[in-house]
């Protein structure tokens, strides 16, 4: 038996998200369909980030144990002939076995795309959020920073959400732009489900000056998820990648 | 009678082409049928480039004449939102009467995109050629140069189309890449019939060492179809633009 870790990169486009559902077709089951296929029994995956229906990912962390013997790089070959052309695997290499992708993790990076002009870039339409209007980028830029430190979260959490703790992390959280290209990324010690999209939806309120920069701050200390911005959607968000401690850093 | 010119950005995944066909989507007919439905009668559309089936456009030049009165603006909003989201008007200018796209075109620029690395990106499948396997990328750069000048191209042209005259003047032809990305430009007075991509498809024999750089030279100087090397796939390319003269210069 051989435990492997992979690096996936999925365009999530009509998935239903990284985990496996009752209906419709999630990465994680077709995975865990094509290494069926190849290891002749039931494989379970486990992911490091579970993407919601629509998110992107460019680096997304996966693991599995086999019984098959198989070199990396013949796996890859292998999955990826078994894979639709949306999702491919990047590369493989042995994992220490209990390697848990989520649990072990240390910081997880993701990204929002945004394309801010009148008229939508037909290319950029899968993959960011079309906001046409003028933006204080300034602000925004000014916003996301105070979202960095260690903060209860709990006001950008889906409702309806039973975690532990809403205390979250936040390494590193900025705006870049080039053009009318606009991308927020955040870098965690995790993330609460639908955070970045309401930490987006937020931004986006102080760009149209709707709320003022320090808005945000009190938007944390309110603790109440109708105290911020609404959900920004699935297909500006993407997985970037998943940081791991000591000697699991290197994944490829 | 008002003439106008816009610019058109479009994602030609599953189109026939920019041409009306008799059957299939063309973004010919996509725009004449939003032109109909606004101006309430038939309206012609005319192209700078005839893109085939599954070439893309980042800002192909076309015209129309329409008997209702607005303003570019709006114009350009009416279109879009008639239009499906591949199809984007980028934007809308007054043109002299007569103002022929093709005709009038100085110069043209196309774009071929490239992947070369084992696994494709998911990201730039529809819009770039996934070629595995190393390149001697340095030779592609030398042979790309090659193709500067005026010359009889008849050896890269589809079999069986029928032009008054093969020779065309190719201004820049440049191989520029950044990791895994590839990407070949070529400005030129006008193209024939699959050109670009079957000067593609010829520098990929020389990035594969299955000919060496001076072989292209040869290939010109043949102007025999069956010399060069295979036409690379569509989706891989983008017009990129077009160059008008003098009063004509500016599009948008």
């Amino acid at each position: 038996m051989t435990t492997f870790r992979i690096l996936v990169a999925y365009d999530g486009t009509g998935y239903v998200g990284w985990q496996r559902q009752a209906s419709g077709l999630s990465i994680q089951s077709l995975l865990e369909d094509a290494l069926r296929e190849l290891d002749g029994s039931d494989v379970a995956v486990t992911g490091a980030g579970r993407t919601d229906a629509g998110v992107h990912a460019l680096a997304q962390v996966a693991a599995f144990t086999i019984a098959r013997e198989l070199s990396p790089d013949v796996l890859v070959r292998a999955l990826n002939a078994r894979l639709p052309d949306a999702v491919r695997v990047l590369s493989a290499a042995d994992a220490p076995a209990g390697f848990h992708p989520r649990y072990g993790a240390k910081k997880k990076t993701y990204r929002y795309r945004l394309w801010n002009a009148e008229v939508m870039d037909p290319f950029a339409r899968a993959c960011a959020w079309h906001v046409p209007g003028p933006l204080d980028v300034a602000a925004m830029c000014a916003a996301a920073r105070l979202l960095e430190g260690r903060h209860d979260f709990a006001a950008f959490q889906a409702s309806g959400s039973s975690v532990a703790t809403t205390e979250r992390e936040i390494f590193a959280s900025a705006i870049s732009h080039q053009h009318s290209a606009l991308s927020y990324e955040v870098t965690g010690s995790g993330f609460l489900r639908h955070m970045v999209r309401i930490i987006v939806g937020s931004l986006i309120e102080v760009g149209r000056r709707r709320q003022p920069v320090e808005w945000i701050a009190d938007v944390i200390a309110s603790r109440d998820r109708t105290r911020a911005g609404p959900t920004a959607p699935p297909h500006g968000l993407f997985l970037v990648g998943i940081e791991y401690p000591g000697s699991l850093a290197d994944v490829s």
